[in-house]
C-alpha cells in the first residue's frame, strides 16, 4: 500500500503550521515514510516545508532532503548553517552526503566538510567528489562489505558483522587480496551454511562483474540489468575496490535518461517538469521554436522562388504539406531506431549492414507512397506530368529523409554527443528544408520551367 | 568487466559447430555467464544456435532461454519436445518459467506443464498463469521466504535455511499470520543479531509497502523506485501473501516501458529493433506514414480552396511550412510535458492550474513569434495588412496546437489509452491539419476574400 497525500491532510498541516503545533506535527509525520513525507513537503510552500524540516529529528529529515525536489533542496539547504548540513550529511551515506555537498557553493562545501563529525565519512565523501557525476565513480558510494581472501570463514563472519553495522543492503561480500584488489565475492548464504575453519579461499567466486570508475553511468546501468545485478563493485585503474554502486542509483540512472531522451525528442532545451512555473517551461521550450521558425524562413525563400509556378502547376503546391510530414515521420522513425539501438548496445556504431537495411525500408516505404500519390493524383487532377513529378520528388524526399534520419545520429554518437538531440524537431525541421528544396529541384528538372 | 564478443569469436563457434566439435565448444562456453552466452547465440543463424543450445547442459540453457531474443527463443521452443521444454522450466523461478510457457501454443502449455516434475513447481507456475502480464501478478514469482508471527527466532532460522534453498535473492523475510495474511517484514540481519528465544511478534517490522495483485506494472514500478525497494510481496484482494517482485524484473519493466514510448513518440507502431529485417522494420513503420498521408491529403483540399488567392497574396503560401512546423513543435513539447507528468505521477489528472500553465506558455511563446513574423514579414514584404493575418493566425494556431496537445494525451488516460500515442506523428499531423485550415479561415476574415 502507498501512502497517498490528499488535499485535507495538506490543509490540516498548514494549519498546524500557523498554529505553531510542532507535537501534532511530529505526530502525524513521524511514522511516514521519508519519500512521502518529501511528497508532502513538495506540495507545501518553502516556508512552510522549511518550517516542518526543522520540527522533525534529523535521522529522517537527511533521509528527505534527498527525496525533495531540486528547488526546494536547495532553498532549505541555503537556510541552514554549515554545521546544520553537517549534522544531516553524517546519517547519509556517502553516495548521497556526496550528491548534496556537490550542489552547494564552493566555500559552502569547504566549511561543511569542516563540520563533518566522522573522520572516516568526511574523507570518503571528499573522495567521492573527485569523480564527475555521470560516471560509476559520481555514483558509488563508499559503504561495502569486504574480507581478506586469506581469511577463514570464522574471521569473515566476526569482519562482517563489524563492518555490515554501516552498510543498509548487504548483497555480496567482495573478497580483495593484501593489495585491496578485487579478487571475487562471497554471498551471505554462503558464508552461512559453510563450517567456520574453512578458508574464503576454497569458497569465494573468482568471477565477479565490475565496472571501472570512469564507466558512463548508462553503461553501468546496461551491465546491471544485463546481469541481474543488484550492486556491483568499482575499482579504480589498478583494479582495487574502491566502492559500490547498489540498483536503486541506477533505477533512477535508467528514468532520467529515459525522461531526457523524450524530452530531448519533444524539443525540451532543459530537465522540466509539469511542477515547474511558467517562466521556466516558456525558456526550456522557447529555443527550439525559434530555431525551428528560423530555418523555416529559409523554406519561405524556396517557395517564394519558386512563386512563379503556383499558377500553372497549383497541384505542386498543395502537396508541400504532405510531402513535409512524410518526410519528417520518416526522418524522426529512422532516427528514432538508431537512438534506440545505440543505447541498449544492439547496434554498435556505423554498420554497413544496418544502413543497407534502412534504405531497404525506405525505398520500400517509398515506392507504396509515391505510386499510391501518383494513382490519387491522376485520378483527382489528371494533369499526368506534374503527378509524375510530385511522386519522384517523394520518392527522393523520403530516401534522402531515411538517409539523413540514420546517419545524423551515428555522426552525433562518434562525437560523444548524444544522438537523441536528433530525434524531434531537429530531425523535421531539417527534413522539411531539405524536402522542400529537393521537391522542387526535382520538379523543375521533369517539368522542365 | 563485461564479455564482449568478437567477430573472430563468432567464426570459431560456426567453425567447431561445422566440426561438431561439442566438446571444445563446452569448454568455451561453459565458463560464460548465460547473459553472454545469449547474446553469442543471438549473433549465430537459428540452426547454429539451436545446435549449441542442445550441447550445453540444462541447468545453463534454462537461464539462457530467457535472455534470448524473442524471434530465436520462439524457434528454439519449437524444436524441443514438451518433455525437453519442461526439464528446463524445472530449473526456473516460477515467474520466469511462467513467462515462458506463455509464449506457447494452448496445447503445448498443457502438454509441457503434464511433464513437469516438481509439482509443487507445476502448481504455481500454472497459478501465476492465471494474471494478466501486465499486472503484478504477471510479474511475481512464488519464491519468497515467510514465517509465522507466532514462531520464535530459532525455529525461523531453521524454516529459513529450509526455505531459502530454492530462493535465489533473500532481501526481506514476511511475516504471515495463521491466514497468510501479510503482517509485516524482517531483515536478515535483525535476524542474526536477536538472541534466539524472542518472539518474532517482539521484533518484525509491522510497517511494509506491497502491492496488489492487480496492480498495473508501471505503477509496481513506480513505487518501488519511490521507496527504493529491491523486492515487493504481492498480496490478493483479502491481504494473503501470494508473491514477490524483485528489481531486476522491475529494471526490464522500466526499460521497456521507456523503449516503448519512445517507439510511440516516433510513430512507430510494433516493438522493433535495429536487428529486425527489412520487412519487419517496414510493417511497424508504414501505418503511420499512410496515416500521416491520408490525413495531408484532406491538407491539399484545404489549400485547393484556397488557391485563389496564392497570387493575390503570395506570402500566405510561403509561410505554411512554418506554421505546421510551429504548430507540430509545440504540441509535441505539450504532449510531451503531460505524458510525463503522468508518467511519473507529478501530474494527477485534468488539472486546471496545468492547463493554464500550459495556456500562459502558449501565449508568451505565440506572441513572441507572432511579433517576430510580423515585423519580419513587414520589412521583407511590406504588405502589412497580409502580416498582421498571419502573425494573427500564427499566434492562434499555436494556442490551438497547445491545447490540443494538452488536452489529448489527458483525454487518452482518462479512457486507459496510453498517453504516449499522442506525441509525436499523431500530434504533429493533426496540428498540421487543424493549423491549416485555422489559418486560411483567420486569413480569410482578416483579409476579407
Amino acid at each position: 500500500m502507498e501512502f497517498k497525500i490528499s488535499k485535507e491532510f495538506v490543509k490540516e498541516l498548514e494549519q498546524l503550521i500557523q498554529n505553531k503545533d510542532d507535537q501534532q506535527l511530529e505526530v502525524l509525520l513521524n511514522d511516514l515514510h521519508h519519500a512521502d513525507v518529501a511528497e508532502i513537503l513538495d506540495e507545501l510552500d518553502f516556508d512552510e516545508a522549511t518550517y516542518i524540516f526543522k520540527v522533525l529529528d534529523s535521522e529522517k529529515t537527511a533521509e528527505i532532503l534527498l527525496e525533495l525536489e531540486d528547488d526546494l533542496r536547495e532553498n532549505i539547504l541555503s537556510r541552514l548553517s554549515a554545521k546544520e548540513i553537517a549534522e544531516e550529511l553524517d546519517e547519509l551515506d556517502t553516495d548521497d552526503a556526496a550528491d548534496i555537498i556537490a550542489e552547494l557553493s564552493q566555500s559552502m562545501k569547504q566549511e561543511v566538510i569542516s563540520e563533518l563529525i566522522d573522520v572516516e565519512h568526511a574523507k570518503d565523501i571528499v573522495d567521492l567528489l573527485r569523480y564527475d557525476e555521470d560516471t560509476a565513480g559520481g555514483l558509488m558510494g563508499k559503504e561495502l562489505v569486504k574480507v581478506n581472501e586469506n581469511w577463514n570463514v570464522l574471521t569473515c563472519v566476526k569482519e562482517m558483522r563489524a563492518q555490515a553495522e554501516n552498510v543498509s543492503r548487504v548483497h555480496s561480500i567482495y573478497v580483495v587480496d593484501d593489495e585491496n584488489r578485487l579478487k571475487g565475492r562471497l554471498s551471505l548464504k554462503d558464508l552461512l551454511t559453510t563450517s567456520t575453519k574453512t578458508h574464503i579461499s576454497e569458497i569465494y567466486i573468482n568471477k565477479v562483474t565490475f565496472v571501472n570508475v570512469d564507466a558512463e553511468d548508462v553503461e553501468v546501468a546496461r551491465i546491471m540489468q544485463k546481469y541481474d545485478l543488484e550492486a556491483i563493485p568499482v575499482v579504480d585503474a589498478m583494479g582495487r575496490l574502491v566502492g559500490r554502486i547498489t540498483i536503486d542509483d541506477i533505477v533512477d540512472v535508467i528514468r532520467d535518461e529515459a525522461e531526457k531522451d523524450y524530452q530531448l525528442a519533444a524539443g525540451i532545451t532543459q530537465d522540466i517538469e509539469a511542477s515547474d512555473s511558467i517562466l521556466e517551461l516558456t525558456k526550456a521550450r522557447l529555443p527550439w521554436l525559434l530555431i525551428g521558425m528560423i530555418i523555416e524562413i529559409v523554406a519561405s525563400f524556396v517557395l517564394k522562388g519558386n512563386e512563379g509556378v503556383f499558377q500553372k502547376y497549383s497541384t505542386l503546391i498543395i502537396f508541400v504539406p504532405l510531402l513535409s510530414a512524410t518526410a519528417g515521420n520518416i526522418g524522426v522513425q529512422a532516427s528514432a531506431i538508431v537512438v534506440q539501438g545505440l543505447a541498449n548496445g544492439s547496434l554498435k556504431e556505423f554498420s554497413r549492414s544496418y544502413f543497407s537495411k534502412e534504405i531497404g525500408v525506405a525505398m520500400i516505404s517509398g515506392s507504396i507512397i509515391s505510386l499510391l500519390l501518383l494513382g490519387y493524383h491522376s485520378i483527382m487532377y489528371q494533369q499526368y506530368l506534374v503527378g509524375l513529378a510530385i511522386s519522384i520528388s517523394m520518392a527522393v524526399v523520403i530516401l534522402f529523409a531515411a538517409t539523413l534520419g540514420t546517419l545524423v545520429p551515428l555522426f552525433l554518437h562518434k562525437n560523444k554527443i548524444d544522438p537523441a538531440i536528433a530525434t524531434g524537431p531537429f530531425i523535421t525541421t531539417a527534413n522539411d528544408i531539405f524536402g522542400i528544396i529537393i521537391y522542387f529541384g526535382v520538379a523543375k528538372m521533369i517539368l522542365g520551367y
